[in-house]
Formats: C-alpha cells, sequence, structure tokens
C-alpha cells in the first residue's frame, strides 16, 4: 500500500510528529556513488526556496542510510534512508483533534484507522513524507542522468492563474488565504519504447506516481486537456524522421502508453494549501456542532512552490523502473 | 504488463484482427449471478449508439465464457471471457506498414517490439480491446450494486469544446476532421475509507486505470485543474455531518488519497480519433520520404463517445478492487 | 491468486469438465518461433507414457493459440492457448457430491467457495490443468535453450520407494492401490547469480512453483533433508576454479539464495494418487454418516509418473523469469 | 526482492556488519497493543539458548520503533522496526576477501552484485537479518493469537540425525565439526480455506517464505517425503465429521493447496553451519591457488538451534497475509 515500483521498488514510511519518515528501495543498481551530499540540493529545493509563501519550520533533513551503502556507492541490497524528526510541536494535536481541518485527510484518516492513527501533524499523511519521495527522486534522477544523459526538470506555470509567480503570491497574501498552482515537468533524451499498451502505460504509472504527492488534484500530458477541444490533423503529430521525432508534440512524449523518443511533458494541478489563515467552518464531532475555525502556526501559502522538486522525483522513480524492466539499465553500474 | 489489480485482478489480452481478444478476472467472490446477457447493454453503449462520427464495423461481440462460471454463477476460480473477431479485413495493413499512422502507435510498437508485433488494424494497441475493459465493468458494476447499492455513471460533458453533442459532431463533420471530448465519471454510495496515503491513494489507482484507456490524456477530480486558481477557503470542503458529508465537493470525494464519503467525480480529456479523413503528412520508413497520408474505411470522428462505459468499467474495477482489499465486499457472495 | 512471475508472468485457467483449461502468458520475449508443433512432445510425456499405470482418458490436448502470435513467432503481448475440453463424462459427479473424496480437494473446495465450485471432476483444482502448466514448460524451456543453452531435465528417481519403476509400479498394481513417488530435476548451463537472499532466492521461487504442481509433498535442493545428518566439512562444496565451479554439490547449484553457476539439482515427493482402487471412508454430508467410497473410473494408479514434464515446465518458468530480471535474456529475441 | 506478503507486506534491509539491520511491515491492522517487551522473549530464543553449540557474540537487539506506532499501538499506516549493529568486528574481512569461504554466499554475491556488496560478516546475506524475521513473527504470531486463538510453535526434531538433541551436538563436538538438524512447525486452530489451488497454494506460498531462512536446503508438509513411498488408502485421511477433522493427518492441514482444518505441520531440514572449525579448501581469487582454509572466532556449530523461532515466525507471517486475505482478520482490531 506505501510502495511503488517492479524492480526499483520503493516503500516509504513515518509520520510528521513521530520518531522520523523514511524511505526503503530495492532494486538499485549496483555501484551507484552516493553520499549525503547528493541529497543537499533537492532536500534544499524543497523547501520552496526564500520565497514568500513557505513554511519558516526548520526541518534539518539530513539523509541518515541505514543499509544498501558501502564505501559509498550502493550495494544492489536495499537502501533504506531515515530522516529523524525533529522541532516538531505536538502538545496542540490532541485537544484540535475533534476538530477535522477541512480539505485535510483528519476525518478520513480516522475513519479509516479506526481512530488508532497517530494524528499529530497529519501523521503518515502529512506532506513531511515528500521529503522520502525527493530522496528517491535523487537516486533516480543520478541513475538516469549516469547511464542515458536523462534531464528530468520540473518548473512552476502559475500561481493561482498567474504565469507571474510574484503575482500569484502575492494574490494569496493580499487575500490572506492560501492558493493553488501548475507545475509541469520535462523529461529529455528518453528513450522510445517505455510502457505498455493499456495498464501499464506510461501514462498510467506516471498518473499513478503523481497522485502520491499531496495536494495533486489533476495530471495531463502534452497538449492534455486542451486535446478534448482540438481536431484530430490538428492533435496528430507528424513523424519527421527515422528516429521518430515528431514536428509537434501534442502527444507529450507519449504514444500508444509508449515513450516515442520526444520530450516527455506532463502538468499537474496542485490545490491550494489546505491550512488557510482565513476563518473556516467544520463539525466538531464531540461536540456535533459546527464550530468556526481557524489555522494557526506555520503553513505554506502555496503548496505548489514545493512541488516541482517532489515531481521531478516520481517521474524520475517511474522511469528507472521502466529503464530497467527494459534492460536500457543494467543491473550493475559500469 | 496487461494485469491490474490486487485481488480483483484483470488481465487483458488479443489483437485487432488475431483469433479473438479477452480477458481474464482472478478475485470475483464467488457466487454472482452472470450470463451473457448481462453485456448486452454495455457492449451496445461502447458502439457509440447511433449518433453520427461512429464506426460502421458490426462486431457481434457476444461473450463467451471459457472459465469460471457454473450454473450460471460466478465459482470463486478464475473467469475468462473471449470475444473472437469476425468480420475484419486485414489485406491492407501490410502494404500500409511502412507508413505509420500519426497520432497511432504504430511506429513505436514496431521498435518496442522489434518488429515482431501484429500489426495490422493496430494488434494489441488497437481500441478493439476495450471491449475487454467493458466486460469487466460489467462484472464490477454487478458486484458494487449488489452489494452496497454503489452506483457508476459515466457522461460527455463536452465535443470539441461544445457541451452541445450535436454541435460538437457538426463541427467535425463539416472540418471533414475528427474531434475530441470530456467524459466525466460519478459515483454514488461509495464507503468512506477506499484508498491509501500516497502510493496507493484512490487517486492513483483511479488514474493508473483511466489512462490504460486508449486517447485519453488527462484526468482531474473534483475540481481538478479549475482547483490550481482557487484560494484554499474556496476550494477547502466544509464537513457537515458526523458522516463526513460536505458542503462543496471540490475534492471530489476524495481527500489524503481516501474516499472521504462523499461523490466520487472524475473527468477525462480525449483526444480526437488519430484516424481522420483529413490528409496527413508521414515518414515512410521504407522510402525514408515524407509522404501524404489519408485515411480510408471505416473510423470514429469522435472517440469519445465510446469511452463514457469505458471509463465506468475501470472506475468500477478499481472501487471493487479496493473494496475487497477493505473487507467491504465478502469473498463469497450471500 | 492464480498467476505467478514478475516479469515472465503466468495466469492459468480452467475447469476439468468446464469448457476448457488454458493460459495467458504475459511478458514473452518477442520474436520466439513458436508453433502447435512445439507442444506435441511434452504434451505427450504429460500422458505418463504408455506405461501401466496412466489413466486410458483420451485427451486431444492440443493448444489454440488466442492471442499473442504472428507469422508463427511471438509477438511480445500477451499470449493466451486454450486446451478445450472433450471426452469428459460428468454425468456422475452431481450424486457423488455429497461424499467428498479422501484426499481430493472435495471438501475444502466446497467450504471455501461457498458450494459455488464447479465440482465435476476437481473443477479447478484438476490435475487437468497441469496441461497449461505444460505449455508454459514448452515455452520456457525454448526460451533458456536457444538464447543460453540451458537445459532443464527431470526423471522419475522412484515409485514405491523403488529405484525401478516396473517394481514400484507392481506393488502398486498387486496391492489394488495407487502408489507415490519421487521425482528429480537438473538444470543445465545456468549462469551464477539467479535469485537473491532471503524472501526471493532461488530456492524461495522453486520451491513456491513446484508446490502448485498436485499431490507433491515435499522438495529438497541438492543434499536436501540428507544434509540435516551431515557435518559441515562434508556438505560444503569447496570452490575448485574462477568460474565458481565446486568439487561436490550437496547444495544443488544455490548457495545464499542465488544459484552459483554448477548443476541445479532439486527432488520432489509425489504422494500416491489420491483416487485409488481400494475401498476407503469417508463422511457423507448430507446423511452425516460415514459411508464407503470406492473410487470407479479411469484413473492413474502413479500421478509420479506425469510429473517429471510438469516439474520442468515450473523449473523452467522460474528460471526464465529470473533471466529477464537479470538481462540475461533480452526483451526482443534476436 | 527482499519483499513478501499480498496484504501483509514485510520488506526486510540490512547488513551484518553495517549500520543496522531492520524491516517495514505495511498492511498490519490497526489497533494491535506492541511493546519492545513484546519481542524479548522470542530474541531471546533467536539466540538459540544456553545449549553447546551456539555463538558468544552477544547481540543486544532490541527494537527500535521508526514508524507505525502510537500510544504503544499500531495505527495502520508502515511500521518500521531497526536493530542497531553493535559488537562487531569488521577489520577481519577486507584481507580474508580473496579467499571465499566455502558454503557461504561470499562468491555468489560478490559476482552477482560485481564486488559492491558489503562482504562484512556476510553483508545482507547474513544470519543476523533473521532478527527482523523473528520481529515480524512476533507482530504476526501476536495478531493470529488475539484475533483467532492460533497457535504456532517449532521445535527441533533432530541433530544430526538423532532426535536427542545432547547426542546430536556432542557428535559435532566429537568431530570438531557443525551439523545439521530438522526443524517442525505446528499450526493449531488454523481455519479451513487458506491458499488457493496451483500457484498461490498454502504449500507454495510457506514453502516460498521457509527457504527465506538461511540454510533451509528441504521442506515437507505432513509425511513428505514418506508419502512417496505409500499407498493411496494408507496416505488418504479419512474425513470424519461435518468440520472436515480427519483420523490420519498424512496431508499436513492442506489437501489440494488449501488449508483443510487439521494441525497444519511442516518440517525443514536444516544443513550445517558453513563455518565449521574443521580445515577445509578453498580458491583464492587472487592467487588462483586453491588453499586450505580454516574458520576462526564465534560461530554455531548448529545453526537449526536458532531455527524454530524464525521458522514460527515465517510461519506466521504467511499465515496471517493468508488471513486478512480472506478476511478472517479485521483491518481494524477490535
Amino acid at each position: 500500500m506505501n510502495s511503488f515500483g517492479r524492480i526499483f521498488r520503493v516503500t516509504i514510511f513515518g509520520e510528521s510528529h513521530g520518531e522520523s519518515v523514511g524511505v526503503n528501495i530495492d532494486g538499485i543498481p549496483a555501484g551507484l556513488p552516493l553520499t549525503a551530499e547528493d541529497f543537499l540540493e533537492d532536500i534544499e529545493r524543497r523547501k520552496g526556496g526564500t520565497q514568500k509563501g513557505t513554511t519558516p519550520r526548520q526541518e534539518s533533513d539530513l539523509p541518515i542510510f541505514k543499509s544498501g551503502i558501502f564505501n559509498n556507492k550502493t550495494t544492489g541490497a536495499p537502501l533504506t534512508i531515515i530522516f529523524e524528526n525533529n522541532n516538531t510541536r505536538s502538545g496542540d494535536y490532541a485537544k484540535q483533534r475533534a476538530v477535522p481541518r477541512p480539505g485535510h485527510a483528519d476525518f478520513v484518516a480516522s475513519k479509516k484507522f479506526g481512530g488508532f492513527e497517530d494524528y499529530r501533524g497529519g501523521g503518515h499523511f502529512s506532506g513531511r513524507l515528500t521529503v522520502c519521495l525527493v530522496a528517491v527522486g535523487v537516486i533516480a534522477k543520478k541513475i538516469l542522468a549516469s547511464t542515458q544523459s536523462i534531464k528530468v526538470a520540473a518548473t512552476i506555470l502559475e500561481i493561482g492563474g498567474e504565469p507571474d509567480l510574484e503575482k500569484g503570491l502575492q494574490k494569496a497574501i493580499d487575500a490572506k488565504d492560501s492558493i493553488g498552482g501548475i507545475v509541469e515537468c520535462r523529461v529529455n533524451n528518453l528513450p522510445l519504447g517505455l510502457g505498455e499498451p493499456f495498464f501499464d502505460s506510461a501514462e498510467s504509472l506516471l498518473a499513478h506516481a503523481v497522485f502520491a504527492i499531496p495536494a495533486v488534484k489533476g495530471v495531463e500530458f502534452g497538449a492534455g486537456f486542451a486535446a478534448a477541444k482540438m481536431f484530430g490533423a490538428e492533435h496528430n503529430d507528424a513523424i519527421t524522421d527515422a528516429s521518430g521525432k515528431t514536428k509537434t508534440n501534442n502527444a507529450g512524449g507519449i504514444v500508444g502508453g509508449i515513450t516515442n523518443g520526444n520530450e516527455l511533458v506532463l502538468r499537474i494541478a496542485v490545490k491550494p494549501t489546505s491550512s488557510t489563515p482565513k476563518e473556516q467552518q467544520t463539525l466538531n464531532w464531540e461536540t456535533n456542532q459546527i464550530e468556526k475555525f481557524s489555522v494557526k502556526g506555520r503553513h505554506d501559502l502555496c503548496i505548489a512552490l514545493r512541488v516541482p522538486v517532489v515531481l521531478e522525483a516520481v517521474t524520475a522513480m517511474v522511469l528507472t523502473d521502466l529503464m530497467l524492466l527494459e534492460q536500457r539499465i543494467p543491473r550493475i553500474l559500469p
């Protein structure tokens, strides 16, 4: 339930205010150089930069290798990374528990797990676990880059409907509310032939993975939803050479579920952060009364700001698994 | 690669112009009444009705049970259904082979499978295989309806950007081109608690499955891409009673990856049929020349017309699997 | 539940007296030449030869390809083979139903599937389904032989404790009873490196598969149970050259869960055929009385006689999957 | 590759002389009381008692919960346990590396992982990881006992062919060599209906799991290998009442791949410890010369002494997964 992948197999675990969050990755090729240094840049990127709109919570977020590394290289055995949780303030959560926050998993988590869930700070549902995804991404991107020069890069396309990030964030600040955004990922140098028709189409696997990122509510490939308004002759990408390069790229690099050797392009819709400074209503399940409710404390105004590096991570994760399945990455690195 | 599901496990097979297409389903609860009659309505719906814009190819499409049925009930053993292929004209395909059709899988299939693929009529990549998905849907919807009164229903929202189907199709006819559309699926009476945070979120599994439908290029849940333009207080759905019912349903029935007991709402973007009467260009891989190209013969102007019943099918397939995992459907039906 | 394998993925289905039995195999490399002829020898071997002790039931057992073959080669798409059931006499079974045969699955099948199981001739539990395994074996052995000259061969070691087959069978005939036996499988030219420590050890996967053969009640590798009586210096196989060849082969070709490049050797214990001409007792679940019971009709005295080709099949199935996982067989055959 | 189970999903990781070994378990029902105390008895049992023949290495072996526990109960989220490695002496290993120990995984590990494996003390192949299996067993046995009063118990049947443990060990001491043994596991109160015919037979899954225990070279159920010498009327277990109880239990509680409600009985053959004080020969892969070789340091004379608690663990692990699949254990404990 908390795992993904067929050969490059990822399992995440942990809770926001528990002892740690972490990840286990099986099927990593042996011989990949890997140190804690490799993770720092992406972990920093996940913090959403110094932009307005990100939480001041300081997470040290140093990866601690628990297995699978020897002499600074992967061994081929399962690799486990732990991120310790420090600097958490969990005292507040017990009394807030009867007042499930709108847009959060509080209510469903409690029902699904019979009240046994760790409810502090979202527990196992917390965005905190995306640091584990980021760690997976560091490894996957390094494998893709080193073996095939594949490059995975995501950027924010718009915030609150504005292509200008500053302007989008300012809307939120002015409204004293949180705000959504759109993030795009592009992959270059990807070979033709990844994915299968139907159930394991490249789109299926990528979509599966991107919805593992909290707050994602939509995904599209290439022209995506715009394709629904297009004519066929307009949408079809004409093949122009023997390698399969196409004149346009409305397909976003995937035809018939299979990568076609063109740039992979996907976009995701990120909803506004559920925690908003704005006053809202919810049900107090002890009193059974509707209550007014307002989120205090450190929270992002725009969670989309943190998403690009996470989107790169899950995209690279899926592609690494497909590359291994297609024998385009060896089990032992040269 | 051609399978989906953890307990309710579906495997599809077959080629457009081979002997047959078919499906194997493992994990069906024992004791479900099932006859060929149960399939006729949905198989008819898949043909896209008598509307303009659907292909005149007559497919008899009677399900032939090969295993798993005894005394007109499921046995609990794997059920296999075959649909024989008749009325196929495959003579044309060999000579067209060097001219991969834009927007089709012809080119990638040939490269991926080293030229060994059955290229006639799209082979294993053909939309013909969606009849297998429809058959799965008949069974899954019957299980969901009989045990929990869960109702799955999909409709076309727009064709070529027009909410009026007739108008949208007329645009295509006027343009002598194919056209795309948007299809929506709604599920009622679904219990709270299906899905997991992260990798097996309800959205992840549903998105995985809908991209198994050929021509789908985007999916969104609830407010979907519109959420990216919204403020938090606007998007959050206020919980209004102890069952978890919410005032609005921007989440589309899923929060934190878990169904929340509200209506499940998802929409998919369907690209225009790749086969269009319009003249196009492509590479002839024998001559290595760009050629003009025009699709003759029977083809749909708007593949979206056929999609609703297929979307219901894959949606019901995912939900049946989740219901079994959550022990909300018994292994033996009462 | 009826599937095995990670890349080379096998799913079996069907019932003894239903319309057919069959198998779906996903992940077959593209380009393997394959015709019905390839299956005849092994299907004949499965009948147990012309020896005493095998059933006179004539099964035509011609494989009917339903998908995955084009121009007599595998396409890389899932391959489905059906074996039609003819020459079955199912009239007898309904009245015998309340009298579950000792040693058969009749009783457990009925309880497990709530009485909905196809109980005729053992239904989905029937040895009839081993013809599907044999078909898998034909394909797997052909892949192993063509790419790596790997040879899989099983023989009967003893019947009823006698290394002489004739003598063992005569014991059964004299006793008017069925009898068990031991079958051994050896694999040559297998590379070093298949399998993993712990859960996916080569022994784990092979043992998993051999217990899919009905009537198997034990498996051992190399010295096997004899190792439990040995000293370490006696059991350890000394490595004698740089390829890893060993002086002795008490390990049976697997150390630490990994194949070591020496001959793979495994043996299985096959219980006596449950159906015996001898009078036995069982419970009549309608009358709730203990009844005397005697099996009439066609049945094997010694099911072990039919097992070698099935043991080869499941062994080759496991090894093909491991070879693909280790990238020692390409996805497209040369 | 290092995972097992469909719902109750176990992943192990770590190396003998790395930072730690550990286990991740997904799919644990929520609400199981669990503290470090629960693990102490079985962890102690794994040390093989105070008998002659076990290693003096002191392992503190306290389980450290990293996730999945809240208020001393399981949360339903993945549970991670780490065992830190202390008291290891790894300095010796580098120089011994070119001299692969007979019977160990040294040679195959090096070849399989291209020399990148952590070779210290067997690395990821070390028996040290069985402490993780023991931890899984503690949890699985607690679930089985609390919900269904199922009891799993393993004992040593014989050492070096002797049913008297002392005598068997004395043989080894006298011979200055290590020695093998046989361990039996019995499960009581197991319901009828677990397992499937063919690939997921109860025997298949149990055998898969027991071969995850290092040094196991054979497994048998009920009469096992003795069945190969028996007549049918002798081997068949007569059903004596409506619950399916049988007069004898040659089947070991499994018929047709399905548990039949009788006692589950399985036995495994454990080879002698590969590390023996006796002088042996092996290849030095640097000099390419055959060398004399003798194991110094702390090692068990009879690894079978430590196996019973590990055998209980993997048996309970398989049964818990099957019980969840059959909906006989709820996802939330009462």
